[in-house]
């Protein structure tokens, strides 16, 4: 069962590397079952760097539930996820997560998920992206804003 | 300048959390002293839960400029970015992050950034994500097939 789904997105992930439409990636999500969402890489077709494989089938699973959260649904993708794609897939409450390849295998093939795992950890100084924080006590305001809001819905 | 960037991102983020639309964040990038791209946090109106400040302020800019990366630009984001947008904005190729409120400020609100900054440097055996890996030799074939593709746009 599990493999099965695995390979639905190995070989989405395979179409869309043998035709070059976007990078070499596919992701399906499964509740109950059934596929409810499905993604392939579309960096560069879509001009959108954040449309990776785990994004993008997360995504058009809230879009066919019309939910924000994907309690009881597992995600599988061709690859490890990337650090931005983990934590969508936390913020998408995912119960579960399958892959077939590595963080490895993707540097190899010359992606940089391996890169940012190192860099997600580090002390905002330490990383290669150069970064500053300004007006912190103005930045609290938008935080009191929100808790003093009746109609705020959390996620 | 930084500042002034800075303080519209803090705009678009207590606009936001006034007004109940979504969580209380706003980013804007910037390119040549212009503000090229514009997010606010869209998690619960936009049935999304990849539509934070930062990732939805990258779209926007990417597709006003047709372009899949940000080499150049800089973000402005009325927080520290969580994981996720922290490696989106890796992906984007962004010269420079400027953020006021902390990772800290956003768990005092009741976001979960603290946590998955913890989360994701860890062993994925253990996470609080279960995740299992499936399938390994049959994962490297969409690799092998991108860079046998002629075709392919690398990013």
């Amino acid at each position: 069962m599990h493999e099965d789904f695995l390979r639905h997105a190995l070989r989405l992930a395979a179409g869309n590397a043998r035709f070059g439409k976007g990078g070499p990636f596919g992701a399906v999500v499964v509740m109950d079952g059934k596929v409810i969402g499905e993604g392939v890489n579309q960096v560069t077709p879509a001009n959108d760097p954040t449309a990776h494989a785990e994004i993008v089938a997360i995504r058009d699973a809230c879009q066919r539930l019309e939910r924000f959260e994907l309690r009881g649904a597992a995600i599988y993708s061709s690859c490890e996820p990337c650090p931005m794609c983990l934590a969508a897939i936390y913020w998408a409450r995912l119960d579960a997560l399958f892959y077939a390849a590595t963080r490895q295998d993707a540097a190899r093939a010359g992606f940089d998920d391996e890169f940012l795992y190192r860099q997600v950890p580090l002390p905002p100084d330490e990383r290669s992206l150069p970064s500053m924080r300004l007006l912190g006590g103005e930045g609290e305001e938008p935080f009191r804003l929100w808790l003093a809001s009746e109609g705020r819905v959390g996620y």
